[in-house]
């Protein structure tokens, strides 16, 4: 039997553990996914846009198998990266198919190895010499019917899905598939505002005049630029949205007085800002997002400490989002004070932090969320969306927080077809970590049933108030 | 059969292993208990005054209880938390057994379960349902000769116990229970003089100056502060007093010569301090309570990293220890050198180390531990006082520090009822790290039951000179 | 059977997965120890000098032995350390076979027990009473000639030994050995430029002036300075050496221009600088060592992170490398941009990056060396070359790296004997991932086999160029 068909596949190896993790898998395989964040293309949906070629559709936007190919010597141009790329997706595929082997323990490998098999039906592993095969047989399966968007969206299962979108995006898409009646599905944006709030981002100043001018209601300065934001959050929510995301730099929360944010504000649009005071800004503008979150009720979601475009030369050639953010230490526990000492305990408020440094599971994420009513644990997020680093993050949360500070499994994909495999992979771990606990006496099979439930299903609907 | 009286309790799984787990623990489980670092008041004991109540007993005074029902949305003072609180214990009582799911996976869950089957005999869990009968059997129980103080003092076979005492108080309770013919146990008080020293804490200047006057020898000043410090550590030792622990912010230590040390003292006296002198102050400090360490033996105990009342407006309403501590990044290495490198080796000075962020157990405190003489392991604090998170410590340490330079088991709690529980978790979880080790054949099954013996019973002897 | 001798030591306990790590080990047992990095001395390999007595082969030399003896209250001078040290070798010994206790759990303990049983044929563990006995024993054999190293050498089947070598050191010994036809082991020299670096070390500015006269083709200042280095690494090439070893502070890298460069190094050899000062000319320099070995092609390996010589006493008194060296946090994410911006995707450069700090692991390194396709993960080094701090290295590193990316083993050992065991261990510990993986369904049997050849064996040749 392959590895990807395995009922077994991610489960503990001792026999007993393994018996009572089927069991409670068994409670959950069937239930729907609910994927609060992401970053799937909701046009894709509206026109069911059929994929075009396998390296389009697993290979060349997937920064998670470019990346680790790259570091094995082949130059992103030749994965079909990039604005500029011309190499013949045949080409792409090869470099994938010889590279597979990079991918052996990986998450990324895991994934596509449950796709090929259980959406494309693949029986055979890439390879360099069943490149060109396997990519006759994926190609000719992407004209197949049903392997378009809405079908694949029904097949695997979807309840809701999130998609991740600029303030100033008319959301023609969400409301067209709304509007739309053979689609049945769940599909509301995400007010991602990053680009405008980011004072260190190039681009800051023109992206703030655009966002002023087209929802300031006629005010300028300070006063537009929040009256703005505050009016594209209200029509995110009239579209559906739930949530509000905030890729930070870091957690760094600060209250300023009008004042002070104003005179930062028209600093940081002229350009003419000590990093000091971009800092700053950006730190007051992450609780006045807060502050709106309270008052509009978007659950907000904060991403931070990564170190975005780490290398100049790829970025300048092939643009952000390409394999090359690296994630640093980060401090919760100061930064998010001053946003926790005026909301942290504010009606209905839910706040849902995430980390890339696992050393705040432990020691800041799960004592601020076993404490504060606003803050929710983040699904390990994509270095750690891998099995063993979920059972450490559980590890390291659970004696503090228990299971009912999560905000559930996120699957934050680019990848269409990998998410019924990432939702898979969380909920085989979330088996094999209550397993454990039932095997040490810790908690019953009865409790773990309820709470292995609860976390696939009703936690995300809960936290993310769907 | 129920878990909390499951002999395999916190066992691990494979089944071999276990067999050696158990077979170790057998060696440890009848030892006395030796807690040399908690906060059980000394009065009540020297009284033997009854509980008063179930809440009273498991709820309200347990922030690690109260914390997380907080978290999920309960106000404080439903939980009788506070000086003011005013909601009646069966109120109390019903939030926490409807609340108690949120405990599975957690320590306090552990501990709780335990104690309701060990010490008060209950076979039912506690449930929304079930909470009225449980307030009434509990109720009944406390009423019982049995269940007061002294009587599961000698139940739970307490050997030592060491309370944590302020500087001025006059330790009668200590005195008291030491005349008593009636009172076998050994009682000891703890030096803690956090209030006098931290400089940023409000209320310093006045517990200065009451210090300096009730035991100055009449010197005014550093002089008479430190000499009052100096006498103060006095009256402990000859009350019975092994050890002074002490709660600070961070583990930065610094020698200031007199002329620095008085002025900064003076300047922290008047309040006319910027935060840099404060913490040189503090630093100051914590290395002048090394060096009166060295002169009188008492044991140091350090306690860094808390950042405490994280939340104002629950400060401000129920003060201090109320669940809104929050743990953040320390830097063992470089702040305990100046400490280290005068007193590192001194003769017979015992200095014992403990973090709430793990990553400095493999990093920093083992290999400090395992070269300085003076420096010994505190075992997994608070947060990290699980059976995972103890799991993880030993596997941090051991493979650089052995099992020779841990201080043993700490409880450090406030709920008298749950010291069995602690203590005999902890011995699971030492008979689990060696049972895999002797499985892996990394140690012989003898080597292991001569540690564990010496962990349980040797080592807190030993390093808290007991 | 004694644990040193088990064939299952090391492996997973659960009997399924220890199968398959019995079966995966089978395929590295027996192939050649290839060591690119270790602190061997040459000479004793050139004059196959004996060794002189159990405590000088076994004790005084070994900081990780002698660290734990000195932590437990015997002085150093006792161990034999030190350049003064004048106590007898059986009272060394005596000391180390009293400790013997301590080192249960640890990695010394296992490879000492190891070199014991398979180098020494020894049946009994040392201990008080057989110390004497012990002595004699060792004593005796190491008066047999197939005790010398070359003998040792050939026994352990070591294919390929680096050491560590100072710039100016004329490499006779590599050069002996390579023109001895007796001896078929290949020895390379490893270029350690750390003392002509390091601007905060005492005997910098005499060690630059060394430098400049003897290998700056007669240029003084900073052009003189780079020239002599660029040459000594060309010799070094010459006499075999295939990489450059950095033991710096921090990770941090610096692109100053020329005149910058030359200001900051003179007053670096007139120590008349600052600290900070200091800091930028040691990362400018880290960061040319890059740019000579993009151009020379010597493969750069960075050690960072270590609080050298952290008790001042001890250093004065027994010098350098004796046990109180303690790791602090690392940022390798921001500090090592500066070099990878220019040459993170060099042609055939190769960049090895350790650490101490186990954090990075996964928050840094493993994001690094997964985009980078010069940066490769060094093994788990010193503190953490160990049987669990392995298996947490790979659980960390893995779901994003992959096993591509490695460098495989380093011994980094000044102790001889201890080689074998070293590398044993290492491949028990990789075998006992895998298995884990396997039984997990999470990679194949078939793929775990050529994983762990490539590993143990092809990984270290392509990485370190051999």
């Amino acid at each position: 039997m392959s590895i990807a068909s395995d009922p077994n596949r991610l489960l503990p190896a001792e026999p007993g553990v393994r018996a009572i993790a089927r069991s409670l898998l068994e409670q959950v395989q069937d239930l729907p996914i609910i994927s609060p964040h992401g970053h799937i293309d909701a046009d894709m949906l509206l026109h069911d846009t059929p994929f075009p070629d396998p390296a389009a559709l697993l290979v060349s936007p997937d920064h998670y198998v470019t990346r680790l190919i790259h570091a094995s010597g082949v130059p992103l141009d030749q994965l079909g990266v990039g604005p500029g790329a011309r190499t013949e997706p045949r080409t792409v595929w090869r470099h994938f198919c010889a590279a597979w082997p990079l991918f052996e323990g990986t998450a990324s490998g895991y994934w596509l190895r449950s796709e090929f098999e259980h959406v494309f039906g693949l029986t055979e592993e890439p390879s360099e010499a069943a490149a060109d095969a396997l990519f006759d047989t994926i190609s000719a399966r992407l004209k197949d019917p049903g392997f378009r968007p809405r079908q694949l969206f029904k097949d695997f299962n979807i309840e809701v899905l999130a998609t991740t979108d600029d303030p100033l995006d008319d959301l023609a898409a969400h409301a067209g598939l709304a509007a739309d009646p053979a689609f049945q599905g769940r599909v509301v944006p995400t007010f991602r505002p990053d680009a405008y709030i980011n004072a260190h981002a190039p681009g800051f100043a023109d992206n703030v005049t655009r966002l002023v001018q087209s929802a300031g209601d006629g005010k300028s300065g300070y006063a537009g630029y929040v009256t703005a934001l505050e009016n594209r959050r209200r029509y995110f929510i009239d579209h559906g949205a739930v949530s509000a995301d905030h890729g930070v730099r870091t957690p760094l929360t600060l209250k300023l007085d009008r004042v002070e944010a104003e005179a930062l504000f028209e600093k940081a649009r002229r350009g003419d800002v000590s990093a000091a005071e971009r800092d700053a800004f950006e730190a007051h503008m992450l609780y006045q997002m807060a502050r709106m979150s309270v008052e509009d009720g978007l659950v907000m979601t904060i991403h931070p400490g990564s170190f975005r475009n780490h290398h100049p030369g790829t970025f300048e050639r092939f643009g952000a989002d390409t394999g090359h953010d690296i994630p640093f230490a980060v401090n919760y526990t100061e930064g998010i004070r001053p946003l926790l000492a005026d909301f942290g305990t504010a009606k209905d408020f839910h706040l849902v932090l995430f980390t890339l440094d696992e050393t705040v599971f432990s020691r800041e994420l799960a004592p601020l969320a076993g404490f504060y009513p606003a803050v929710y644990l983040g699904a390990p997020w994509w270095f750690l969306d891998a099995p063993d680093a979920m059972l450490r993050f559980r590890s390291a949360v659970t004696e503090t927080a228990g299971f009912s500070r999560s905000a559930g499994f996120i699957d934050d994909t680019r990848a269409f077809c990998s998410i019924p495999a990432r939702h898979d992979t969380s909920r085989r771990i979330e088996a094999s970590f209550l397993a454990r606990l039932v095997a040490e006496h810790r908690i019953t099979e009865a409790g773990a049933a309820r709470i292995i439930v609860d976390l696939v299903d009703a936690s995300p609907r809960r936290v993310f108030k769907l």
